[in-house]
């Protein structure tokens, strides 16, 4: 039973939820080494961490060489007793298909790997007739958590074994509303800071003997609150900073504090990088601190760094594949939560694109059986253009 | 031995460290009713304070009538060992009476006692040979601390009783670095409040579908900060507003706040009152915000109203009456911390004359016994003024 909703449903009868594997990943070695895969299971883990399994399995041994990817751990069910169906009993009902995971990602991966399967098949046993072409399977039990298991350490250890990859589809669930709609093609980075502003305490009394940092800080909000950061880009809406919290934290009335604090948090475009966007922002406070306040910035670390897959041949062919099973033009988006594209992006173009998000992380979280199919079908187009 | 260095160190021996009176009013009522004073001694008390002693002496019956104000409670002794001689031995060595309260005001009170003690003496035991006039005496033990059982409470009780007082004399160490450099005539009024700023809690990525307060309340601060309330007046310094913290306490960095809030004081001169300047703010604070940010104050509860004296004949008189002692033309000043002639000044004048602030509230709190000498000199010349 090699067909997607089988798939689903037999990933979705393991209970992954993060970190645990809960036999998920042993679901798609099956398969794969029937299919003539090379398969590894490599575990990482670190002091403080739980121990994660991760998937690693290739067809071919030359370029050109798709990658799939993705996750078969999920978010906890929340009151199961709240479920219609049970959270993993991958129960089928009037079209639907029920379970934690159907839509964020086991549906995704199912697609893809029954794809593989009848694309395997139909070209006897090889990604092209020439003998050349690789497909690969790169997936992870930890994307839900904390992401230090998984993808990050999994590119790694590909990337030492000389693995190249040329492209990268992750089926993360990428539509909004109906399949088809949307291919995230990137995202904007995160970076996150605390602005700090000494001043001189001393008693509101004497102002002239102290420095309130108060109005300071204000000024130096306002400055960096209004200053647009750029205008956007061909990918991309504007960068944006937002302060999210000011503190103090004095509670006596008659004292001028020595010293406040306000966080920030910047999404930011492909018009920066993480070094230029910082650079930028340290400039623009110098600017509004002039001669007289005393200001820094403490930056936090952040892996979130702004990446885009540029539209091009690679995108095109995605397109294509989509309309043609879907009647849809799909938007090429940049907006939304991040994902592991973020990591996968060092290492080659990656597009997003899976079932539809809606009921993603929520009680009922299901899939209609025809998305399933459909997305299986886009997989195979994708296929069928991309190895010539 | 009614000289005022006697007078002080009677006073210092008693230990009355805010709340305990520790027998000091009962020296100055002896005193007082040897010649020829009504006494009374008036407990106040309220459920969770401790109950208070106060003294309120009169002689005489009819105007003009002039008050010595003041306080026989002090604060504690810190370290008592680290004191040079005993905090409440009272001891005279080398020119200086060492104790705590010997400026921070026994020895104030003891000057007036023993000046008018002096000026009954030399004046047939009247006020005034006509049999008019009245001086009187109003002392608490409750000013160090909490100030509710004290000088409120005792101006309440005398004026059920009909008294009416034309001016009085507030015997606080006013002088900051040498005996007549300084009159306190007012004190400026104290006005806390604290700044609220409704936004939309969001998401960062999100910031269009929320409404972020962090540089909203920045904004109000700044403008309310920058515009002065005034440029000052005739007895006062200008008005000034300081933000003493502002405050988020939002810890995720991806959420936009919903609200913010930040906390004010202001000190003002007698270019307003309470309410004119609660409404000045109020319609800078509407002005700031446009249509668009919404934000209120929340005023606290304030006695600390703006007094002032003005200067006059009353103050001439004791201008003249430093001069005469000292050689010095006394400062009227309204800067400096707070104390009971606030609420005095809502019956009559009040201007405050006393010792050399210098060491009060220290270890080795002391005054110059010449200070003492020359103190109740001038108390003495300010009576043969007052009552022609
Ligand atoms: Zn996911
Ligand atoms: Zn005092």
């Amino acid at each position: 039973m090699n067909d997607a909703v089988s798939i689903t449903r037999d990933l979705v009868r393991c209970p992954s939820v993060t970190p645990a594997d809960a036999g998920a990943l042993g679901v798609l070695e099956r398969l794969l080494k029937d299919a003539g895969f090379e398969v590894h299971r490599v575990t990482f883990g670190e002091p403080g961490t739980a121990d994660i399994d991760n998937l690693y399995a290739r067809i071919g041994t030359e370029a050109p060489h798709i990658t799939f990817a993705g996750h078969t751990d999920v978010v906890p069910p929340g009151d199961e007793a709240a479920w219609t169906h049970g959270a993993f009993s991958g129960e089928v009902k009037d079209g639907f298909l029920y379970g934690r995971g159907a839509v964020d990602m086991k549906g995704g991966i199912a697609c893809c790997v029954a794809a593989v399967l009848q694309y395997l098949a139909d070209n006897g046993g090889k990604p092209q007739k020439d003998g050349r072409g690789s497909i690969s399977f790169l997936i992870t039990g930890d994307e839900e958590d904390i992401s230090v298991n998984g993808t990050v350490k999994l590119l790694k250890w590909c990337a030492e074994r000389g693995e190249k990859f040329d492209h990268c589809v992750l089926g993360e669930p990428s539509n909004v509303e109906v399949l088809g709609d949307c291919i995230k093609i990137g995202r904007r980075g995160s970076q996150s800071g605390t602005l700090y502003v000494d001043g001189v305490q001393g008693h509101v009394a004497y102002p002239h003997r102290a420095s309130n940092p108060v109005p300071d800080i204000s000024r130096l909000i306002v400055a960096l609150s209004d200053e647009p950061l750029d205008h956007g880009s061909a990918q991309f809406q504007a960068s944006n900073l937002e302060f999210t919290s000011v503190d103090v934290g004095n509670t006596a009335s008659n004292v001028i504090p020595g010293q406040a604090r306000a966080k920030f948090n910047i999404r930011y475009n492909d018009n920066h990088t993480q070094e230029t966007l910082r650079a930028l922002v340290e400039e623009r406070l110098v600017k509004a601190c002039g001669n007289r306040i005393r200001a820094r910035i403490v930056w936090e670390y952040s892996n979130s760094n702004v990446f885009v897959t540029k539209p091009g041949a690679f995108t095109d062919l995605a397109v294509s594949a989509i309309e043609q099973v879907t009647g849809r033009k799909p938007e090429l988006s940049t907006s939304g939560g991040t994902s592991d594209a973020r990591f996968i992006s060092s290492y080659c173009p990656v597009i997003e694109f899976g079932l539809v998000g809606q009921t993603m992380h929520q009680i009922d979280e299901r899939t209609p059986v025809s998305d399933l199919e459909k997305l299986t079908r886009i997989y195979r187009g994708l296929l069928d253009r991309y190895f010539v």
